[in-house]
């Protein structure tokens, strides 16, 4: 299909932020669709042996990471704080609540706008993204009505999810942000550029 | 010191080829220097308990990689090849030799001219850069005299290599390209730009 990227994203994932943020303007200026795909990172890296990120895992990578987020936050304009390592809201968050509710958000156009409402809560705010209240109150700033919690829960939206898990797994996706176009796979916010130019081709 | 980036390379390394065939063009352009400086990844990799390239432990992202880069070499102009996954030649190649060398023609004027040679010989024509033969033709090629295969092998040369190693650990280097400008890190091919942008600011 031509002119359409799907967009691939994890919410504990700090690049899927930058690519979250900005994305819909990218895209809109190239004249490209985008198809907004939640999935799990933590059965990619279970898969590896990882029990959490490897940002954590590898010491010298992870504080890489966090003056790189810093660094390319600043250069987008986007407000950025560093996540505990330990307590609440400590990076990697666990973002299963949230991409469940993201799935119905997508099906009812108030998705993206949660998406956002997600990661600006948890990268620019701070604020713990597996929290119930958070997620209700974002929902409906976005445009949900109803017990969107509830909703969330039922094991059909479950088996959603985890067959967008599965499909990650099946299409070699292994990290996230990550963007496919016609079949072809690219990784990381760096490459959103490279999509957009294929998507836009 | 400004105006100054020190350019961290390995030469078993894909991204490092992409960096280290663009770079100089890329800084004159910003009336920056660079400063090249041969490492070994081994080490790094060893310290975190691989015996090989994570490319080749995590396969979805080894096979990502290996279209990554045929599709980043395209878009620079650059010949690319995959290497082979076992035999002569398998990736990663084992740049020792070829990073002692290189310590000696940075030293004396043709370090540069050396290292895109062995990336060439590597990734555009898949020749397997620990022949020493193939070593000292492309020294030659690049200007140096005398039997610089031997000049290689001092002990006080290895020592200057396994100094550069322990030098990446404690500025906290974990991969290749990385760049340092003013004490910032920056790792990657993609963030070349970046790096120069603090270079030259």
């Amino acid at each position: 299909m031509a002119h359409m990227l799907e967009f691939w994203f994890e919410f504990g994932s700090t690049y899927s932020y930058l690519t979250a943020m900005r994305i819909e303007d990218a895209a809109g200026a190239r004249g490209v669709t985008v198809r907004w795909r939640p999935f799990l990172l933590g059965p990619v890296f279970a898969a590896q042996g990882w029990d959490t990120s490897p940002f954590n895992i590898h010491k010298a990578k992870g504080e890489y990471m966090w003056r790189d987020m810093a660094r390319r936050a600043e250069r987008y304009g986007l407000p950025f704080q560093r996540l505990p390592a330990t307590g609440p809201g400590a990076f990697p968050q666990n973002g299963l609540a949230a991409a469940r509710i993201a799935l119905i958000g997508l099906d009812e156009g108030w998705g993206e706008e949660f998406a956002r409402g997600v990661y600006s809560a948890e990268f620019a705010a701070g604020h713990d993204i597996a929290d119930p209240v958070l997620l209700q109150r974002l929902a409906r700033e976005a445009g949900a009505t109803g017990d969107v919690l509830s909703r969330a829960q039922t094991q059909a939206n479950k088996d959603r999810l985890k067959s967008n898990v599965d499909e990650a797994f099946r299409r070699g996706i292994f990290g996230a942000p990550s963007f496919m176009v016609d079949g072809e796979l690219y990784w990381g916010d760096d490459r959103l550029a490279d999509a957009l130019d294929a998507a836009a081709a």
